[in-house]
């Protein structure tokens, strides 16, 4: 295990030379949160102010907004938002109002965790401070609010200085899906290739367009051409020729849920990526809050995977059907890569090596 | 090796009951050729008839027919359909026409080896009967023209039983691209798993989408879910986890070129599919007509790798686009699967294993 003490300022200041960093914040007024609407992305770049319960819900269900943690930050934003719309009211009203919006706000995508862990954090700061004044308990969520995303906005900032240090000037590096500014303030997987472009260093960075959402394509590869990152878009059925072409110097992935011995769910592709770059001889390193670890998981096999609609593989972005509607698809959203095919885990706290499940839990015990 | 003797009438009357058998065929007057349509599936089954030069050439240029034999086969009948146009001429005339016609239909997709192949053939009937009437040369084109095409039958019968051998009902079979009835007249990859389904057998077949081209989707699910074949279509992505769910027991793959180590040129992604059958301990096999074994290419490296236009990873099919124009893409067509990760080559002379330098000397020489 490492962990690099970094000056975070710097660091921050450095990110936020690259990218971008106005995906989620609060209006100056307080009356709305404004994102960049992800779906209209990568055609037009489009900031889109939320000032109420419906469209706020909507945001999250429609992918406006995406990326774990990004949807915990936003929903921390929100509910204060609605919150301040009511800062006139006594203590029940608001309370009976606060409850409806946290309820309603977190039907939106009932998998997301990150959605229900912000939502209960902001729920405990009205329930600690019943005794005070609503605008005083306004005030303490939005506090609680900024809190949610400075913390995410450090652990980002830790991963891509952690990550960075297994690079150096003039690697390739393969990526899936996306992990960057647009999902978690300044990004997990993706984050370290913009703070080496923020050094001057230059990786060269291939991106899976990553079916069928193309997070990859629409995603990935917009922020870090954008922060002048050089990265190469392919489909994901390639990564084996860019690895056996030697253009490959490491894998950098996200990951969604790790167990207690390493196994690490991750986007769906996640797992073929690891097995080729086993096979190529390339280390594999998986980036990600250490509040992804799952220490009362024991092993991926415990990992519930998501079945998605077969709509997401024949109908959706196209401009006519690719298959018949009675054609069957499987549309797993995750996969599970077994912790022998990691190099590596990149946490806020340092990088965990194996054996994983001696070294996980020496990260939580230090 | 292993070959198995099979009374191909009977395998062919088998094959015609599930599969499509009337993807090129000459009009009964002679006056054109009827094709599917392939660019409008899997939406419309259009048959189109080609009845002219320009249409010829668009038809192959712009795909609506694909697939190297399939291309061959459509060749022929053309080239015939024209001459048969201009069997009232002399020779003299008829032959400039003929020599017009052949380099114009041979410049509509200059990589299909096949293409030329069989305007070469056609070209040796009218130089090899100079001396006979135009019309005798017409009617001597209209065989050779159907013996190309029978070939090729006999060929995919051969391929389908030596394949089907491999499986055994209940099977599940990963594959990859298409090579079926719209590729090649009755298939070579795909062929087994029609067959299977006229024997009565349960073969479950998870069919790879194949990005860029989406042949997987739009030709392969279509082809088999029309003859009943159970299949079910996934991302390139989800093969490694289909394969861990335990539900793979064979992969079958066409082959565009194998050098004579064995090395196997495939539509990209096949690379990728060996290695993850190989980590799981799933046999691959590649099937295709002796005629793609090149015994002058010593090994992979020597097999030069076509590189396609970005705009089909980031436009083509899509509505919008899903990437920024600026946005690098890399688009190689084909990529080599390492000899070592086949179990071995199915043709139509019979089952290829390891070691494959040796082997696949014998099956020439035998």
């Amino acid at each position: 295990m490492s962990n690099i003490q970094v000056s975070l300022s710097k660091t921050k200041a450095e990110m936020e030379s690259v990218a971008i960093t106005d995906n989620i914040r609060l209006a100056e007024d307080d009356q709305s949160v404004i994102i960049i609407d992800q779906v209209r992305l990568p055609n037009e770049l489009v900031y889109k102010s939320i000032d109420n319960l419906e469209d706020a819900y909507q945001a999250i269900k429609k992918l406006e907004v995406r990326g774990a943690p990004a949807i915990g930050i936003f929903a921390g934003y929100a509910i204060y938002m609605l919150s301040k719309k009511d800062e006139e009211k006594d203590f029940a009203s608001f309370y009976e109002s606060f409850i409806r919006n946290k309820d309603y706000l977190n039907a939106s995508r009932p998998t997301a965790v990150n959605l229900s862990w912000a939502l209960k954090r902001m729920d405990k700061i009205v329930n600690d401070n019943q005794d005070k004044p609503v605008k005083e308990i306004v005030k303490l969520l939005k506090q609680e609010a900024i809190a949610i995303h400075n913390e995410d906005i450090e652990m980002c900032l830790k991963i891509c200085e952690n990550g960075l240090s297994l690079l150096k000037d003039g690697d390739g590096v393969l990526t899936h899906c996306n992990a960057g500014p647009l999902a978690t303030s300044f990004g997990t997987a993706q984050g370290p290739f913009l703070l080496a472009k923020a050094r001057g260093m230059n990786i060269h960075v291939y991106a899976d367009e990553t079916r069928p959402l193309l997070q990859g394509a629409r995603l990935t590869s917009y922020e870090l051409q954008k922060a002048g990152v050089d990265v190469t878009l392919i489909c994901d059925n390639m990564a084996s020729i860019v690895m056996k072409n030697g253009w490959i110097n490491a894998c950098f992935v996200g990951c969604d849920r790790i167990a207690a011995n390493g196994d690490t769910a991750n986007k769906i592709g996640t797992s073929g990526v690891a097995i080729l770059a086993k096979h190529y001889g390339i280390p594999v390193y998986s980036l990600g809050p250490s509040s992804t670890i799952d220490m009362n998981c024991p092993d991926g096999d415990h990992i519930h995977i998501e079945l998605r609609d077969p709509d997401e593989i024949k109908n959706m972005w196209y401009a006519k059907p690719m298959a018949l509607p009675e054609v069957k698809c499987y549309n797993p959203s995750f996969d599970v890569t077994d912790h022998e095919l990691l190099t590596g885990i990149v946490t806020e706290k340092g990088i965990v090596y194996p054996p994983f499940d001696v070294n996980l839990k020496k990260l939580f015990n230090e």
